[in-house]
């Protein structure tokens, strides 16, 4: 990755593209993928963004490797402050696991306070990937909510556990993001393990892969459907699981063959 | 609210605005708008609806009071089976207690299971509150977080404050919804009494105020701050507090008149 200087203020648009399809992009972030001269991202979310906004020869496309966000989020920042008008792009909405904290945390942290002074950031939420399941699916999320990252990369599993015990025992519905990947595939299952003391076997849970892509998959499940290593392996980075509340139920409705419907209902009892 | 029969299945699409600008709301909202026959919500979201798409002579906009939600559901539900194309309009997301739930709660519990067997539902997620309001503010919700509404309209105040006190305790970063009404005058001091016994009086607090419109409000402040009646007195059921974990920390960054960033870092200290 690299750049030519421009000089004068440039500018920070950190832009979530939501679940990745034209129709679910905001008119926002399409504008500013079209007005920025560089964009900067992960692989898959450029390719995803080229697929909203086809990229003028006008404009420099800089991809990254998914696990060096610093350095994208010190790259990006070095752009703007150059005078580009820079889009970083995520998927979903980048103020959720994403790249609006990898920023905060570069302005916060670096020696010098002025190094990124002429570059104006700002932040673009898109629709993140719990929302675009739960729409699919009904309105799981339609009560008290939490949303929790099973990765342990940038936290200890102890802080995973203590969160997930928590707000079971207080009985949110919980979107689980990152559940499962190659290096971890144990961590659903230990979540699972934590849930499983306050659920009902036949709690319903959504599986949500890709949602809004050509190669969406959703499924309800109950809890104890997930406890099946078969299941459990079909779920990955891209999956987002939703397990409902103690009050969170499915509707089969007559004649819709898309399956049931699942809602948390907006009220709960005394 | 009346409606003519038109014979043939009906679509009712359940549509969320997000914030309420031309520039946040999804293209296939949109599409759903213009295509729609019929409009139904709250007066105040169809007036934010018309903002964005300006409705045809041949579109019927019926405007009920937010307080029915369940008429309004049955309504919609109605028109749909009886042809029309119907979009149920909100603010933000309707999967965020809105809508979606309020219309699968009448799919699951009307007497007749095939009373609304000809209606085609779907949901189309939006940018909800505390989306728009942490983008403005910075990062609030990059690291793990519950969404909790302060209402006790539909669940005891009791169940509130026992998820206020676990998920503070867990050290989530807490999204508060519907925080305080003339009605309600006290719920955001007696969620403040909760969050007060795990939070530090200096942990960074956001107030979004009916963000992403022309009176958009986002104010910085610290719980301590939160204590003040007077400061109390400017929070209503427009605007979302977004409470900040151990870990939430404020950025100022020189010669950037817009005031503080806040963020909540992605790693979390073993």
């Amino acid at each position: 990755m690299t750049s030519e200087p421009r000089g004068g203020r440039g500018r920070l648009a950190i832009v979530g593209l939501g679940p990745g399809a034209v129709g679910t992009c905001t008119p926002d972030v399409r504008t500013l993928l079209v007005a920025a001269t560089d964009w900067v991202g992960y692989g898959t979310y450029l390719d995803l963004a080229a697929a909203i906004v086809e990229p003028t020869r006008a404009q420099s496309l800089h991809r990254s490797n998914n696990r060096v966000e610093a350095d994208r989020a010190r790259f990006a920042l070095d752009l703007a402050a150059d005078g580009h008008d820079v889009a970083l792009v995520s998927s979903g909405d980048p103020g959720v696991f994403a790249m609006a904290a990898a920023i905060m945390e570069q302005l916060d942290t670096d020696p010098d306070p002025h190094r990124w002074a002429a570059a104006e950031v700002s932040i673009h939420p898109g629709i993140s990937a719990a929302q675009a399941a739960a729409a699919r699916a009904g309105a799981p999320l339609g009560h008290d909510f939490c949303v929790i990252s099973l990765s342990d990369n940038l936290k200890p599993f102890s802080i995973i556990e203590r969160r997930l015990d928590a707000a079971a025992g207080a009985d949110f519905v919980i979107a689980l993001y990152n559940p499962r990947s190659r290096h971890r595939p144990d961590q659903l299952d230990r979540a699972l393990a934590v849930l499983g003391r306050h659920r009902a076997p036949a709690t319903p849970v959504v599986l949500g892969r890709d949602v809004g892509r050509p190669d969406e998959q959703v499924r309800v499940v109950t809890l104890d459907d997930l406890a099946n290593q078969r299941l459990q392996a079909e779920v990955d980075m891209r999956t987002v699981v939703i397990v409902g509340s103690s009050q969170t139920r499915t509707v089969d409705v007559p004649g819709d063959d898309r399956g049931v419907w699942v809602y948390t209902p907006r009220s709960y009892p005394d």
